[in-house]
Order: C-alpha cells, then structure tokens, then sequence
C-alpha cells in the first residue's frame, strides 16, 4: 500500500505513519498537505496522512482547506501522537551558546520558547516551511561547513534521518503537547462497532442572528455530542465564518439522516468529510 | 499620545495606527504582538494597536494568548482595514523572471500564492517572521548589493520606508481581504451611544456534554447576536478548548450581568477582554 503524507522525511506525520502502517507498505513524502491530498485524490497513493489540529496552536487551516476543494476524499480513521521536539545540531556542534541561528516551523519555534530564551540566547530565531525541511537543509549546510554554528528543532527522527546531533530531546515549553492526525482514502469508512465513531463537517449558516446557535442546539437536544467546534474565515471580508465540527455519530447510525435534515434547512454551504474512528 | 504597534514600521499595524491616530501622536513599534500589549501593561503608552483576526486566515492566536496571560488592559475600539498586499523588489530590479527568492509572512505568501506561481515562477518561497521585517532586510541586503535578485510582498508604505521599487500593487489573490485590529488601553471603554457595541470574553466551558451549546443558547434566547466564535487549544491536550465570542452588548447596559450571571454558572474559567465599539 502506497501512503502520501506531509514530508519532508522525518516530519511528525512521517512518525504517525510509521507507527500505524506496516514496514511493508510504501511512504511518500509530499512537499504539501493539499499536494498530499492531491495525491490520493488522483489515485496515486491509496492513503493520506495529514494533521488537523495541535494541542498548543490549534487548527491546520491547510487540511481544512484542501477538504473544501478536492473531491472524493474521505476521513477514515483519526490517531493522536504526543508531539516531542529535539534541538538538533550539527555533529561537531558540543557548545549551545555558540549556537547562532536556529530554525524550525513557527508553531515549532513557538512551542519552544523559553527553552530557546533559557538555552540558546544568542540564536537568531527564523521560521521555515517545516521542522524537517529545515533539518535536510542544515544537513546540507554541514555538507559544506562542518562547523556551521546553526540548530534546528524537528523530531528525534530526523537526527537519524539527516545525520545531525541529537543536542536535547523533548524541549517543549509543555509536556502536554499533541497532534491529531486524519487518515483519508478516497472511500468512505464503515462503522466501526468497536469504537467510538464520530463525523465531521464543515458548513455555513444563513446570515440571520441566532443561526449557529439553533444548530448547535439541535445536536444538545438530540445528545449528540459535540467534540469539536472550530470557526473558519469564509474569505468574504470579516464577520463571515465557515464551522467545523466534529460529533459522536457515525452516517451509518440511526439518528444521523434526521438530524442533519433538520440542520441543513440553516445552511447555505455544506461538506461531510467523513465518519471515522480513532486508531489507537 | 505614545502608541505601540506590531512593528517594524511600514507594517499594516503600523498603516492602521497612521489612519487612527493623529500625526502628533508618537507611535512606537513592538517586535511582536505580545511586546506591543506589555508596553501598554507597563505604562511606557497610552495605547496598543495589535491584529485580531484577517477574512483569509482567520484568528491571530498571539493576540489572544497575550490578553489571557496580561492584567489590566482592554480592548476599547475595534478598526478593520483592507488589506493590499503589494510585490517590493530592488530599485535595480526591472524583470520579475529575474526574481530568485521571494519572502513574506507566511500568511501574506499564502493569500498571494496565485500571483506568485503566474509571475515568481523561478523564486523561491521563504517565510519570513513579518512581512516589514522581511522588507527591512532587502533595504540591507540592497545596499550591499543593489542587484540582489529578491523580492519581498509587503505593504505600499513599506517601499516608501525602505526604498524599495513598487514592482505592482495590490497581488492578492482575493481582493476581499480585511484585517480586524483592537485599539487597547488600561481603561475600560465606556458605552458608545453613538454606535453598535460589542463585548469580547474568553471563557472555557465545564467537560459536560452540551455545556457549550448551552452557554450559547442562553444569548439567543436573550436576542443577543453572537458576531463571532473561536475555539483555541487550551492547551491540556487533544479535545479541551478555550472559546472566545463576540456578542453585540456593552458591559454597562442593562441585559448584561444576569446574561452573564447565567453563564459563567457553565463556566469553568472566564476572562472579559473588553466592551467597545468599531472605529469607522
């Protein structure tokens, strides 16, 4: 089996694959969420992994996105994984103050905050596109500079990956630091009757004061629970949001088809993204 | 008056302190968000200018993350300003095919990304920790070299101040693009009678099943429009949130403390940022 994710090679997504798909199975890192997307979406990959959401920086608007643009693809599992950053550094590198420069993605670096304020005082800070990207480019550096006085803060992975210094590991500012993932095939899951199932949709409501609020309430009036709510910029200017939610019902399920009729008379936009279990 | 904005200058804080406030008034920039609002908390202003939200990428999480975290400062006016991104380059410079690295913020990178692809095809995409600050380092690198093959997407005023060529104005790839600022102070405001007010809170809700669509209930049935919802991570892992709403009342007017009484009944932490009204 062929699995896209969220590369370069050693990114948390990366991780989350090799934890839940067997060595057997083929990963392919893509340079994007929306490209990793696009790649089970055009049927060159049977799975893709992508993040949703971070304990500590919220929600990927990124996966969001691509789901409102590419058709025929579908949530089929969810799985969390503690997120542990390591300062990574060159392999000659064995004085941290010496240390000038050190990059990672700005949900990285902000995660890390007082451990580069307490350890790393006379680093420029500068964001890159990704964690792992920036320890394949410091690798190169090396390359050229063996002495090279930079860092990067990525996973232990990439240590191994790109043969840099593993300098500390779990330097989170929080212990409590996790990332939720979503594995998509272009099918929909069935109902997992071993689990806890959930939905999640996205949607927007008539502009009439009172709308969000009457359909929300008719998910507390039929106990569904709601595990998640997540507000949007429509992209028409302030004041206009998409929702996203996440509830403890499966499509499958009883209740599911009279609920979302009643729900839908306050829509004016609406996508089902799938309905799915947690792998664990 | 002394004002503190996310700088450094040419910033679209900075435009939007320039629209606001009088040419007497000194404005101060802040290298980040929560600087600009500790200027304010320690007394060295009399007011703050920081973003909050933008219609295409939505919540700017430091905004909020600083108000939870700092005492005795308010939000007194809201402002919104169109935002119109603009491609700077070297004064030398006059073929954008030419152009081999083009840096931003990674919001302005992504809100222009059509441009980019049809007119940047050979540039490299490099994020930068602000869009003036991105501007700020061409001018440097400029005059070292005044051939440099960068470019930076930045504000017009940001080509005035660091002498860059406007190469064109205006590359957004919508062209409905807003950004929503608070004008902050260490007074409350009082109730504008003159326009709409508005209150925003931040509270988080008791882990029951429907506690959220309760609290939300409670301003429907009392006729007040909800303007905006957001969630944010609180930080304690997967699945507990923090939600910060907008409702269309002043802390001083009538409906407001039994309104309040009752929610804060659901509320496991509850913080008020501040009642105010929207500067045209």
């Amino acid at each position: 089996m062929k699995i896209s994710y969220l590369g370069p090679e050693g990114s948390y997504s990366h991780i989350a694959a090799k934890n839940i798909f067997s060595q057997k199975d083929e990963f392919i890192p893509a340079s994007t969420i929306t490209n990793a997307l696009h790649d089970l979406s055009s049927g060159l990959v049977h799975k893709a992994l992508v993040p949703v959401e971070n304990s500590s920086s919220g929600g990927v608007a990124e996966t969001i996105e691509a789901f409102q643009s590419i058709e025929d693809i579908y949530i089929n599992n969810e799985y969390i994984l503690p997120i542990k950053h390591a300062l990574l550094v060159p392999p000659s590198c064995d004085d941290l103050s010496s240390i000038n420069e050190v990059r990672a993605h700005h949900m990285a670096l902000n995660q890390c905050m007082d451990f580069i304020r307490s350890n790393l005082a006379n680093a420029e800070i500068l964001p890159s596109s990704s964690n792992s990207s920036a320890a394949k480019a410091l690798a190169a550096k090396v390359a050229n500079d063996p002495n090279i006085k930079s860092a990067v803060i990525a996973s232990d992975l990439c240590a191994e990956i790109y043969n840099l210094k593993l300098a500390k590991s779990e330097i989170n500012d929080s212990n409590m630091n996790e990332t939720r993932f979503w594995i998509c095939s272009k099918e929909p899951a069935d109902l997992n009757t071993q689990a806890k199932n959930k939905t999640t949709v996205i949607f927007q409501t008539k502009d009439e004061p009172g709308s969000l609020q009457t359909v929300l309430r008719l998910f507390a009036v039929n106990n569904i629970n709601l595990s998640r709510i997540e507000s949007r910029p429509a992209k028409k200017g302030i004041g206009e949001y998409l929702f996203l939610i996440d509830f403890d019902l499966h499509r499958d399920q009883n209740s599911y088809e009279e609920l979302l009729r009643q729900a839908k008379q306050h829509f004016t936009y609406f996508k089902w993204l799938g309905s799915y279990s947690l792998i664990n």
